[in-house]
């Protein structure tokens, strides 16, 4: 008798073999071209939100929709409830179910698993540990798609990757400048992390650039130096933002919360206060070399980016953001119980 | 090189050639026949609520399902944020995205995209502007469905001009009465304004009742005047109820929020006090010319409409609910993509 | 001419003849066994939601995807509002729409309706009767299915004498213990009253244990009775667990709120705090014969059961929860307007 094969799961796009990165993203141009081409008929994604979600959302559903597929949506605030995740504990808390009778459960009524789990906020210690993604990968008897946790944003990075090789060919020592942005409401790190992992290891020379106290995590600057170490490329940071664009072939634009600050609204936003030159407008993008600019959305504009520059012919910000749609029906395609 | 067309959207009815809006009705009456003739597979409507709705989102939803095609909802409550509308700012107050942005995107992944904007209720004369429709269709690569803006609501009209069709036969010269009506939650004065413009240029005379301080926006009866010059027939406003409704074919009752107090909700009420009386009744009803009722639902029964004409045999209210159905189908297989 | 027949909903199971039930349970087997052999294609059902659901939501909108047709989703929180049930009266209240009206508006849009309502949970002599679910059964025309009201989960119990069949085979005289559990958030218990007759009338012994104050619903217990009588078989209440589980086949936990301390959650939480013993162990289970566990979900681990037992051989949940999928498909089946 032989043992089921483990589960594949997509949580962070660095755990996946690099030809199977590579494949993902022939698959999604091959998608892109002819879009009738590959059928989900009578399968469905449950898409489990604990979190607000446009760009995200609407894609993966229309994603899933013009595959022939369907999309059960579930709001944690309207729809359900919080979960458990700790193992062996009395429940007599706030949350009624554990994520494993959850995950268990929905597990029998579709073929994969699509989940934007919250963020605690306050300290980004706990957050980092990404809990409840792990949880959910653990339980759940089908694959799980990670819709952005507190560390990793696997899908973005896919668009990301396929959005740079269409613009630039072959990424082999192509340069990339992460531009950290000032935002009254900063994301988490989880866009910028997997970029920089994705990226090193397509062989890119990532420079990012960040003002003093939004430094990145520290194990994922390790595992990034790591992963560049074996491409054979460079990754730097800590930047000013004219190093980084310098000579750059693409600028991603990108606003985070500060690790030190993180879970401290009033810090916050002081030290934002003194960062407000940090703003790619042309004159930055001037540095680079007929640089084009990426940004994962949402932008606010002429404070993050300028018009010029957003609405202008670098801008690959809308074609991102539909390859959105494309790579992740190679995602669904790849990543469903059949 | 040639231009790309204008994208034709369905923002406000009177902007589509007469023609154009007949050949609808004949589309829907069609579709009403023969439910499965009409196919929209593979394709799918982005619908983005910034208030709640259950007629339109139901029937809407349903129209696109039973042609085949699918829905993407989008609450701006649980599942997204507010947008901002203002050009060349400084994004650095409450909305996180510009619509100019998300309905880029939004186009990216569907093919047509409708629209419930949010009211700011503060000011008549600011909301009046419509510019969160406008901004949509402005800047959507898609066709844009108006789902009702402060102002206008289309796809209400259509099932209006249906229903009026199919029960009175060809609508020239026929007598529509429109009666405001009490209740504690007016609706803004769309309903009333798309069917005073609509009714005209189908060549209705059209008699509108209401109390003192609920007279209609003044451009809208400007152009309500046009129109019926136009089609040669008549539009009198400020009417009682029993002039409005004597010799009336049809009774369509509705209440909306006076201009005046609008933003003004004590003032409103003390107002709405002194107007008990516009219920329409049995006895108001036998001043018509065998008269029929209609509403657009939701109805505050024996407030606006009394049980026995609601329930009646004068009642046209669900066969009208119903051709919400038939004619958004028409509108989804025009309003397209393709 | 022919009167147009009654309309079957599925409000009560006890209400079908017991051949209709053992018919859904026959179709819901061979649905199981064979998923893609019933179609509804271009069909909807219209789910409303007056409270939460994970398990519901999600398995009724798999269940109707998987035989080719769409659902409606209508959450009362963020879509729409509140409805009146009171017959003649004027609404010049909270709600801005009767159900009457509501429920014959989408009997238009869709093929079928599916209910879960609201609980005032102010008062058990209001709640248990069950309005809200009545309303949209009187006035709806197409089939509702009640999705748990406050005294009826006629969609558990299928899923349960399912699962039961599947484990025990015939049920004739097979023992069952239903038995109360200790839990922050009990529910209604609808699960309890729905399973205590239709284990009933499938001929099981039935026992259930809880501590005083959680006694039944004195109609349902007669009910409970009068069935049992019919059947020849035996219904005893207010057991120790002990006694209960002994000799038991089945043991079912469930918690559910007393009738003494409705609507009071202060009380609620005194008496529920003597209480803690409350919670289904090895020790117990070993009291029954071989016994399985069962429980409808969420359950709160090491609460309500060890998991030793909810993780262990002895556990039917997964398998219990899975057949809600099965089950409800055969519902769908047969109650649909055609």
């Amino acid at each position: 008798m032989s043992e089921k094969p483990p589960i594949a799961h997509l949580i962070r796009l660095h755990d996946l073999p690099e030809q199977d990165v590579d494949d993902l993203l022939d698959l999604s141009s091959r998608i892109k071209r002819r879009p009738g081409g590959f059928q989900l008929n009578g399968k469905s994604v449950g898409m489990l939100f604990f979190r607000g979600s446009l760009r995200t959302r609407a894609s993966f559903e229309a994603a899933m929709q013009q595959l022939g597929g369907h999309s059960i949506n579930l709001n944690a605030s309207s729809d359900f409830w919080e979960l458990e995740t700790t193992v062996g504990g009395r429940m007599d808390g706030k949350s009624p179910e554990h994520v494993k009778d959850a995950a268990a459960v929905l597990s029998r009524y579709v073929n994969v698993l699509a989940i934007r789990p919250a963020l605690g906020g306050q300290s980004w210690a706990i957050d980092r540990r990404d809990e409840d993604i792990q949880s959910w990968a653990r339980y759940a008897e089908v694959p799980v798609i990670n819709m952005e946790s507190a560390l990793w944003h696997p899908l973005q990075s896919l668009a990301d990757l396929l959005t740079l090789r269409e613009t630039l060919g072959p990424l082999r020592k192509k340069k990339l400048a992460i531009v950290w942005t000032n935002s009254p409401t900063p994301a988490s790190s989880a866009v910028t992390n997997s970029l920089l992992l994705s990226a090193a290891r397509a062989g890119m020379d990532v420079r990012v650039a960040h003002p003093s106290g939004y430094e990145l995590d520290d194990e994922v600057l390790s595992s990034a130096a790591h992963i560049a170490e074996i491409a054979g490329t460079t990754v730097e940071t800590g930047l000013s933002a004219k190093d980084a664009v310098s000579g750059a072939h693409v600028v991603y634009a990108r606003s985070w919360q500060g690790i030190e600050d993180y879970g401290n609204p009033t810090l916050s936003a002081s030290r934002r206060a003194r960062e407000r030159g940090w703003m790619i407008d042309e004159a930055l993008m001037r540095q680079g070399a007929d640089a084009k600019l990426m940004h994962a959305m949402p932008v606010r504009r002429n404070l993050e980016v300028t018009d010029e520059v957003f609405d202008g012919a670098r801008s690959l910000i809308y074609a991102q953001a539909e390859n959105r749609l494309h790579t992740q029906k190679a995602v669904l395609v790849k990543f469903n119980r059949t």
